[in-house]
Parts: C-alpha cells; structure tokens; sequence
C-alpha cells in the first residue's frame, strides 16, 4: 500500500533490538522519489493524543511540548521499538533530544519539527547513540511505499503489522488516509502501548485535525483503552501533508468535513480491532455493549470492569458460556442499577432476564461462546447510559509473552 | 485441631460436587458429644460482612436478613459448595430458604437461627433437594473434631484447606478462637467467593462482635480485597458461644477487650494470608505497601492497581525485576503525585529514586524478585497517606483452572 501524497516511510535496524527492525521513519515530502531525503518545501500539520498516565515517557513530553512549540507543524517522526524510554528521568529526555535534534539535522529542519514516539521495556536509558547511527540509514531507505517496513519497525510482542486505509471526499476530489499501529499487550489493562500514525494528504488546520482525531478516538481507541487506563508511551498522530487541493479544512463540526472525519473514524476502528485481535496470545474477541445504564458514565464502569476481568477473559479463552462471571463483575463496578431489572444476551439468544435466568439449550449458549467475536449485550434497565468495549481473551500464550517480555 | 467450646462441626457429600465432599455444618452446641445433635441450650451470638456485590446470592441475603430479625442470635450455619446460588432470581432465594427450614427442623430452632452460606458457580438454580437430603447425615457427624471435614467441605479450586486459631485473656481464663475459610480465585480482581468463618467460646454481645469484625477485616481481609471488588456471595461471620465464663464483652474500644480483638484480627490476618498463597496456581506472593501518598486514598488507589494488574502479576510469575510495570500502573491509578518524588524499593533494594532508575546490579534485584514473597515498596512522596495490599501471580494454572472451572 502506497502511502498518501507527502509522505514517505521507512523501517530499519538499529540494533536496540536483537536481529529485527526497530526504528521507524516518517518524513513529509515524496516529490524527489526513492532514495533520496524527499524533504517537501511545506511541512504538514499536525495533531495529537498522548497517554494520561502520571508517568510520561520522555518523547510523551518532548512531542507534547514540540507540537505546542509549532502550533502543530511537523517534518519527521522517529518512532523506536525495544525501550520506551519511561521512568527514565532527565538522562532519558537529555537522550531523547539528542535523536530529535539528529534528526533535525539531516532533515534540516527545527527540532521541535522531529515527533517522536517509542516503545519497549520501561526503567531501560534509551541508547540514543544506536538510534542516531541509524537514521541516515532510515533516510537512505525512505520511499511512499515504505509503509510494509515502517509498520513492523514499530512492533513489540504483537504477532503482526496493523495498517488500515480509506478515503474521503473533499472539493471534488478523493483523499487517502493511511494508518499504521502497534498495541498487544491485554490493551485492557493496558500497560502495553499503543502507537497509531494515521498519514492524510488533507489540506486541514492544526485544530481542525485535533478535534476530528479526538472524535475519532472517542469511537475507536476509546473502546478498547479508556482514558487514564494506559501505558506510560501511548501516543496517537495525525499528520496532513495537505497535497490535496482545495480549501483548507477547519470548522470541527462543519458538515462539508465529514467525510474526512468519517474516514478518519474508520482508520482508527481499524486499527482499533487489530489491535485487539492481536492482544498478546489473543485467540477469541469479546464486544461488551452495556445499554440502559442511569448515566453513560455508570455504562462505562460496567463496561470496562467486564473487559478487564481476568476471570471473564479466562472464560472467553475456553469457550465458555460462563455469564455469571460477567454478570458478578457487573456488579462489583460501582454501577447503580437494580439486579431484577438487569437483562443479559449473548448474539442473540438471552440468557438472563429481570435477573434471572430463563429456560435456553446449554448447546446454544455454548455455540455463541465459542465464536471468534462474541457480543455479549447487558441492559440494565435503568436509565438510558450506553457504553461499549472490545476485549479478548486471557489465555496460556498471554502468560509465557508478559512472562518473558523484558527478554 | 478442636474445635471452641460450644461448637460442633462437619462435612459430607451432597452430591452437588461429583466425588467430594460439598456441605459443611457448624451447629452452637457441644454438650452431648459425638454423634448427638448436640444442640445447646442458649444460641451464640454473632456478626457478619457480607459482599457489597449489586448481585447478592441468595444466602447472603437471607443471612442478613435473619441476623437483623434475631439481633445476632445464631443455632447453625449450613454452607454449601458447588453452587453459589447467585443470580437465580426468586427461584434460588426459595430453594435457599428451604434448605434454612430443613436445618431449623432438624435442629428445633427458628428459621433465622440457621446462616447460609454457598459458593460455586453463578447462574445455576440451587439443588436444595440433595442439600436438604444430606443435612441428617451432616447433623449425624457432628464433631468438636469436625473442623478438618468442615474446612474441607467448603473448597472449590482452592488447593487445600485454610485454618488458623489464636487464643485471647479475658477476665483472668484464656478463650479461643478458631476459623477455617476458603478463597481462591485470583483474590483480587475477585471473582472467586471467599468464605470465612471463625468460632470463639467469647462471652461476647452481637454488636461488639459486630465492631470487632469490621476492624479486624480491614487489617486481613480488605488487604486482598478491597469493598466492593466482591464475589456474589463473600461472607465473613463470627460466631461467640459464651462458653467462657465472665462478664459480657461490650464496648467496641474497651482496653479490657483488647486481647479479644488482636486474636480475632490474627486469626483473620492468617485466614487472608492462607487464601492469597493459596490463589488459583499462584507460586509467588507480592506485598505492596505504598507510603507518602497525598491522601489515605490516593495510597488505596496505586496499591489496589499494583495488585490487580495483569502484566505486573505475570511478571511476577516469571520473577522477573519489572519495576517498570509496576509503576506505569501506579502512574495510570489515579493517584494524584509528582513522578519525580517516587522511590520504590524491592525489600531492602532501591531501585528508583527520584522518579529515575539508580544503579543496582540487576543479579541482586533479580534474586529479590525470585522469592516466595516479594515485598515492594513504593513512597509517592506528596503526603502522610499509606495502604497495602497483598497479591499473588498469575501463570499457567490460573488460566488452566479458570477456564475449566465451570466443568
């Protein structure tokens, strides 16, 4: 998959990990081909989400401070695998730095024109010296079709490379978005971080792509790893190289944008559901709609506790139609509802109604458990709150990935 | 180990459980020996902390009900494994309250007289016929030696069973207390029901017993679960005979009662000790004590995050030193507190200070994270607030038992 106009991509080794590409490069430009720096004259605009976590990783800060600094102008991003420079104190942001500014160097831009996003073990110093060696490499290797080798520089302990696309409509004409991302972990609990990077050739302002993204985020990202709940590096770009023509994008709500936030929606749902499907050892999915709830924060709760639940993920990992788990941890959430009004379904079949069960075939049940989605509905008919979370299973590969990760 | 004066004790097989023992019994009695009903002539007093789960079994609600209606007086307790009655609507409260009419039969004592008890699987009417057919046989081997047939009765996937005894002064005698429970489950997140039941031969009135209990649970139980992140069906009772002479124990804070509460909170220190060791396939526990938070809160708030985590508790199963995890999680807890001010140390070995790595050998933190227990300690440095809390791993069995357990 080609990358949109203004962009070119590359994925090398830089040797922090042993024997697999770990450093990834994102540069605006694309006019001068493969192979060369491709540095475009305009840089694009950019926006953000960054983990909430009170523990920030040092390119947290630095991509934080530096968009603020541009007010969200962009030339590079370098991404790393295997240390995600975290806890790392002013040694870890004096070492990130230095890779922004060498990056800054051989772009020859700004320095607060280099984002930067990492990922790996926490507590480890970032070896700056190892990622700076292999930039010009990175350079060297930048291509609009260098998507495949920028998508697996990212990964951790994910099983495969996550890339998404659509397009939208814009003054006549059709735009790209392309994505790529990075989770694993259980993502929920999630102290595995997650990376997107959603490229865009659209022609929008700083603010109009930050409030498009966190609408987006609210109906993607969200769903499977709520604000507060995550890692110390989690990061969520939008870059617009703006090579489309037309008028710029502003108006957050403006109905002439919405096929870009549409598509912007989808990009991130996509990779939302990799994500997902590929949690650390993952082999089944479960999707938690909570309806009737007093209030949508008393739906989340609900929500988020059943999508956390190692005993209801254990459950999901065997197939088991075991709703009373999930109906129990309903109930220890911190919701407010009734039990005798409470309704539970499984697909289609309802197993639980005014909080008791009713008369359902065990076989029946036990065929929805054992899908690859399984979407368990949960009304509690109290209100009209609504929630919704992806989870997946807890199983025996889950254990023996965290196990050994910092290996 | 016998039981105090004035209990009998037992357990047999129902039939709910396939090939084991699934029903114990505790009657207020102990004058006639082995093999008699052994009924006493004044009832014992007694308390309960029941689950604040939303979804209350059916046991749990008849027992405080009946605990309100006799002011605390008590005749027996009928505990059942293998089906926790939970979520079973007005079918499951009637099926309970005849295996209660039964027991109160055969015992010639009010209905409110008789507590239940029951854990297992959620979901799953009460077979309360092979109960009710089994209590002849439970009253026939009513024991003070009952305690090792009653404390087996009541396991589900627990490994063994749990039982601790601590003895107190008062009025110059020496009294007793003895308690057996069960627990399993990963604890915390906690799903799996934990039940605890401790006799004493206290001349003690239901409120003291009542104050007493819940002073003594803060310190023991709600170390490894904290309110609300209950099971359908947790229940702690305490049960006093009065068979040792002397005044009325009275005033919850009385200096003259002061022996009584330390044993009853030792017994129930080692209970909640006992059932996180003996975590479904747990091989390693984890104290986490967090000192210098802003509030008492702030403190609960990171350990309880700490304890729960996936990913620190499979780092913890592989005894690996991943620091990193656990403090990404305490920075995601919503504990309010500068990183820069955090030091966290394993047993006697700090490794970060300042919010920054120090210099340690990795050999040593390592052989501290290998132990049988791993004792952590995290200070926020923003205030006087402190909490602990008490985990175990999560490895390979804990996946193999959770997603068998329904079979």
């Amino acid at each position: 998959m080609n990358l949109p106009r203004g962009f070119l991509a590359s994925g090398v080794r830089s040797g922090v990990r042993k024997k697999r590409p770990d450093l990834a490069l994102i540069v605006v430009g694309g006019g001068s081909g493969r192979g060369g720096t491709g540095v475009a004259a305009a840089p694009a605009t950019a926006a953000a989400l960054f983990t909430r976590n009170r523990f920030q990783a040092a390119p947290v800060t630095i991509s934080r401070e530096s968009l603020r600094a541009t007010g969200g102008r962009v030339r590079g991003v370098v991404i790393n695998a295997g240390c995600a420079n975290a806890v790392t104190g002013r040694a870890g942001h004096a070492a990130a730095r230095r890779v922004q500014a060498a990056a800054a160097g051989l772009l020859s831009c700004a320095r607060q024109e280099i984002l930067l996003a990492s990922t790996g073990v926490i507590g480890v110093m970032l070896p700056d010296a190892k990622l700076r060696a292999a930039l010009p490499a990175a350079l060297m290797r930048l291509s609009s079709s260098g998507l495949a080798a920028a998508s697996h520089a990212i990964l951790t302990t994910d099983v495969g490379p996550k890339v998404a696309q659509a397009t939208y409509r814009w003054n006549g004409r059709r735009g790209r978005l392309v994505g790529f991302g990075k989770g694993a972990g259980m993502i929920h609990p999630n102290m595995a971080t997650m990376l997107a990077f959603v490229m865009t050739d659209a022609p929008a302002t700083a603010p109009f792509l930050k409030a498009a993204l966190r609408r987006a985020a609210d109906e993607s990202f969200h769903t499977i790893s709520v604000d507060g709940d995550t890692s110390t590096n989690d990061t969520v770009m939008v870059l617009a190289s703006g090579r489309l023509p037309g008028p710029r994008m502003a108006g957050a709500t403006s109905p002439a944008t919405a096929s870009f936030r549409r598509a912007l929606t989808e990009v991130c749902r996509q990779l939302a559901f990799m994500i997902v499907r590929d949690g650390e050892g993952a082999t089944r999915l479960m999707e938690i709609q909570v309806n009737g709830a007093r209030t949508a924060k008393d739906a989340q709760l609900a929500a988020h506790a059943v999508a956390t639940s190692p005993l209801v993920k254990t459950a999901l990992f065997s197939g088991d139609p075991n709703w009373g788990r999930i109906l129990a941890t309903v109930g220890r959430s911190g919701a407010r509802f009734s039990p005798r009004n409470v309704t539970l379904k499984v697909a289609d079949l309802t197993l639980v109604e005014h909080g008791s069960p009713v008369a359902y075939r065990e076989r029946d049940a036990a065929r929805r458990f054992a899908k690859d989605r399984v979407l368990i509905t949960i009304d509690l008919g109290s209100g009209g709150g609504s929630a919704s979370r992806i989870t997946c299973d807890l199983g025996h590969d889950y254990v023996s990935l965290n196990a050994d990760y910092r290996s």
